[in-house]
C-alpha cells in the first residue's frame, strides 16, 4: 500500500529548531501526523514520482511557514461575552463571575469553545491551554475542529456552573482525565482557579490528581493585587511561596500571569521547573502590571504566551501577542534591544510547547514532530518588504495574514477559511446567545 | 440634470459628532464629496426613486461605518525599509539616516509613498500627515490614489536627498506650497525635522513660511533623550520651552511624539493651541517613553494618533494604534478605566482632525463634512460578538477588517481591495527596490 504524504513547498520555513534554521524556498513533508522531511526544495525529489508515495502538494505561495502557535492560557468558552464592560473597574467580581453564574451551561460552553477554537485555528494557533467549566464540552469542540488542547477543569471554592458543591471540579476532573487521558489531541488537566478561590486542601488534592495521572495543572498565580495582599496577610508569604509551601509546584505546573513575583519567587519557579504563561495583552488592558519575564528568562524559566479569556484579552490569536510583549517590555526596561523578534517567536512556539510539556511533540518544525503548522501569506500590503522574517512575523503580521493551518497532519484552515468545521453554523450559534447575554449584562 | 448621490446603507454609523451618536441600521448619503444626510434607514426614502437623483447604493452588510481615520504623523516613503534592523540600538543615526543618504531619490520616494498610501487606504486611513523629502512625489502619489494628505517637506541642517545645501528644504517648501496650496486633497506644509537637526534661524524661517501661507508646520518634538539633554545644555530649557522662546508655536503647529515634557511644557502647548500626534506604537518599540497624554487631555490639548514611519512603527494603519495607546496608558497609570475605547476612537478620528486643523472638513460623519468614510466588516471571526461598538473597534478589529473606504466622496477600497490604483503594480515596484536596499543595509 502506498504511503499518503503531504508536501508543503514554495515557502520560507521558520523551523524554530535548536539552530533556529530558516530555509528559504524550503519544503516540509509529513506522513499522517508526523513530519518526515524538512529541508530545501531539492530534497522534495525523494518523495515525488516514487511508487511508494501518494502525494498531496500544498503550494505555500512564497509565504512564511512557522510552527503552529501555542496559546498557553485562555478561557475559550467566554467568547460569547467579548466586548462587554471592557473598561470597568473590578470587572472580574462585578461582571465576569456574575455573568458566569447566571449564564454558563453546557450549551454556552460548547458553542463558545467551538467559536473560540475556530478563531484560534484561523489565527494560526494549533495548541491551546484552557481553564474553564464543562471541559468535556471543550474537548468535544476541540475534537470536532481538530484542535490540540490542554484542557483543564476549574476548581473553585464556590458553587460553579458545572458543580454545585464548592470544589466539585475535583470530581469532575478525575472523570474528565480518565475519559481523555489516552486521546491523540486532548491532554486533560486540572485547574485550581487561583490561590484566593481555593483552600490548602483543594490545592493539595488537585496536585495529587495531577501527579497521579501525570497531567498538567494550571492556575492564575500572582495576578491580582488583592490576591497578593490577602496571601501576605493570611499566610505571611507571597502567592508563589505559599504554593511552594503546599508542595504543589512541579514541572506539570503552568503558572498563568505571574505578575507579582519577587526574586525569591522566581528562584522557586525555576527550581521547581514551573513554566509561565505570559499574558501581557490582558494584563495591560486590566492594568495589572508587567510580569518580570526578562528576569525569568535569565533564570532559564520556560515562558509561553497566553491571550487569557476573550473578555480580558479580546482576541484569541497569539500572533498579536508577540508585538505587545516586545513593545511593553522594551518600554518598561527602557531598552529597544530587549526581546528582539526572534525571542518573541520563540515564546509563541517552542517556548509555549515547553511550558505545556509538549516540546517533544510540537513547537518546532523538525523531523519526528507532529505536523502542526501555520502558513503566513506575504501578499497582503502589510507584509512587505521582508528583510527579517522574525521582524515581519512580529511587527508586520496580524491574525488575518494566516492563510493555511495544519494540526496533527490535517489541514484545518485553507485560504483563510475554516475547513474542519462549518463556520457559518458556528457563528450563528454564537450570535444566538447574544440577546440573552445582553439582557442579563444590563441588569448587573 | 440629475444629482449623482451615493447611499451607504445597512450599517451601524459611528458618527463621532458632538453627541457621539451611534445609529444602528443607519444610512449616510453623500453628493459629490459632501455628506448630505446622516440618519436612520427611513430617511433614505427622500433620496430613492426621486426624479432629481441618480443613486448609487453601497450595502454596508451590517458592518460598522466610522469616519475615515487620520494618521497624524508618518514618513510614508520609508516603507521600502520596513523590517530592517528593527531591534538595534541608536537606529536613527546608525541605520536610518545613512540608508536615506544613500538611497532616497525621487523614484524611491514616489514608489514608497504609493505603497504606503495604498496600505493606509486599505487600513481605513483617509488623511495622513507626512514629513519627508521630495514631498512633490508624495503629493503625486496621493493624488493618484485619491488620498487626503497634509504633506510637509523636511528641513534639516545637513545635505538632504532633495537639497544639497543644509536647510535646502526651506526653498523646496516655498515652491511646493505655492504649487499645491489650492488643491482639493493636498494640504502642503513645512516640517523642520527636529530641534537637534535645525538652527534658530531655520526654525524661524520655517515658521514665517507656515505663517505667510497659513499652512501646517510639523516637527519631532521632545522625542529623544539626547535631544532633551542637548537642549537643556545649549539653551537652558526644555525643547518645548525652546521652541516657544523662538516664537514658533501656534495652532498651525503639529507636535509629533512630545514624550519628554513637563507640566510647564504642557501649559505652553495648550496656550499656543498646539496639537499633538501621539505615536505610542513607535515610541514603545523604540523604548522612548510614554507621552503624558492623560495630562494633556485634561488640559484640553488636541491629541491625534500617528504611526510614525514604517521603519519605526512598521504598520501604517491607525486602527492598530488605538489598542496600543489604551493598554500602555492603563498600565502606566495603573488604572484599567483610563482611556476607555470611545476616547481612543476619538483620537483616531475627530481628535486627529483637530490636530491637523481639518475638523471643519473631516473627522466625523456629519452633514456638510467631506465624505471620508471607513467601513469595518463584522463577518470575520474576530469581530463578534459586539455589545459595544467602540470596544469592538479598539479591542477586536485590525486593519484587515476594513472592507470599504471612501475619500472625498470616491470609493478607493472595496471588498478589501484597492480600486483607486493597481496594487499589483504598486507592490512590484516596491519589491523592485529590495535587492539594492538589502545590499546597502548589509554594508552599514
Ligand atoms: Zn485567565
Ligand atoms: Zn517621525
Amino acid at each position: 500500500m502506498k504511503k499518503k504524504i503531504t508536501i508543503v513547498e514554495n515557502t520560507t520555513v521558520i523551523t524554530m529548531n535548536e539552530n533556529r534554521d530558516i530555509i528559504e524556498n524550503g519544503v516540509v513533508v509529513f506522513e499522517e501526523n508526523k513530519i518526515i522531511y524538512v529541508g530545501d526544495n531539492k530534497g522534495k525529489e525523494n518523495f515525488i514520482n516514487k511508487d511508494n508515495y501518494e502525494v498531496e502538494i500544498i503550494d505555500g505561495e512564497e509565504g512564511i511557514l512557522m510552527p503552529g502557535m501555542i496559546n498557553c492560557h485562555t478561557h475559550a468558552s467566554m467568547v460569547p461575552f467579548r466586548s462587554l464592560a471592557d473598561d470597568y473597574k473590578d470587572r472580574l467580581k462585578r461582571y465576569l463571575f456574575p455573568l458566569e453564574q447566571k449564564l454558563v451551561d453546557e450549551n454556552l460552553t460548547y458553542i463558545g469553545a467551538k467559536y473560540a477554537i475556530a478563531e484560534m485555528l484561523l489565527g494560526g494557533v494549533t495548541t491551546f491551554c484552557d481553564m474553564y467549566y464543562f471541559e468535556d464540552e471543550v474537548a468535544k469542540a476541540s475534537k470536532e475542529l481538530n484542535m490540540r488542547g490542554v484542557l483543564c477543569e476549574t476548581i473553585v471554592n464556590f458553587s460553579a456552573p458545572d458543580a454545585k458543591e464548592p470544589f466539585g471540579g475535583l470530581d469532575y476532573s478525575r472523570k474528565f482525565i480518565e475519559k481523555w487521558k489516552n486521546d491523540s489531541l486532548i491532554i486533560p488537566g486540572i485547574a485550581p482557579h487561583a490561590p484566593y478561590t481555593n483552600s490548602d486542601e483543594s490545592l493539595k488534592e488537585a496536585y495529587e490528581i495531577s501527579k497521579k495521572y501525570n497531567v498538567p495543572m494550571t492556575m492564575h498565580v500572582a495576578e491580582m493585587d488583592y490576591e497578593f495582599k490577602e496571601c501576605i496577610e493570611k499566610h505571611g508569604m507571597t502567592p508563589v511561596q505559599y504554593l511552594n509551601k503546599l508542595g504543589i509546584l512541579d514541572s506539570n505546573f503552568i503558572s498563568a500571569h505571574t505578575v507579582l513575583v519577587n526574586d525569591e519567587d522566581i528562584k522557586i519557579l525555576k527550581d521547581k521547573g514551573v513554566g509561565v504563561s505570559h499574558n501581557i495583552g490582558a494584563n495591560a488592558k486590566g492594568a495589572k502590571g508587567v510580569a518580570p519575564i526578562i528576569k525569568m528568562k535569565e533564570e532559564g524559566i520556560n515562558i509561553g504566551l497566553g491571550t487569557d479569556g476573550p473578555m480580558s484579552g479580546n482576541t484569541l490569536d497569539v500572533i498579536g501577542q508577540m508585538v505587545q510583549v516586545g513593545k511593553i517590555h522594551k518600554l518598561f526596561n527602557n531598552d529597544r534591544t530587549i526581546l528582539p523578534s526572534i525571542e518573541l517567536v520563540e515564546m509563541a512556539t517552542i517556548g509555549g510547547a515547553k511550558v505545556l510539556g509538549l516540546d517533544k511533540e510540537v513547537g518546532s518544525i523538525e523531523v519526528g514532530k507532529k505536523a502542526d503548522l501555520a502558513l503566513i501569506e506575504t501578499k497582503s500590503v502589510n507584509m512587505q518588504p521582508i528583510y527579517d522574517y522574525y521582524a515581519a512575523i512580529v511587527y508586520s503580521a496580524n491574525a488575518s495574514n494566516i492563510d493555511t493551518v495544519i494540526v496533527d497532519g490535517k489541514v484545518v484552515v485553507k485560504n483563510k477559511k475554516l475547513i474542519s468545521g462549518d463556520f457559518t453554523e458556528i457563528r450563528n450559534n454564537l450570535l444566538g446567545l447574544k440577546d440573552k447575554i445582553n439582557k442579563i449584562a444590563k441588569e448587573l
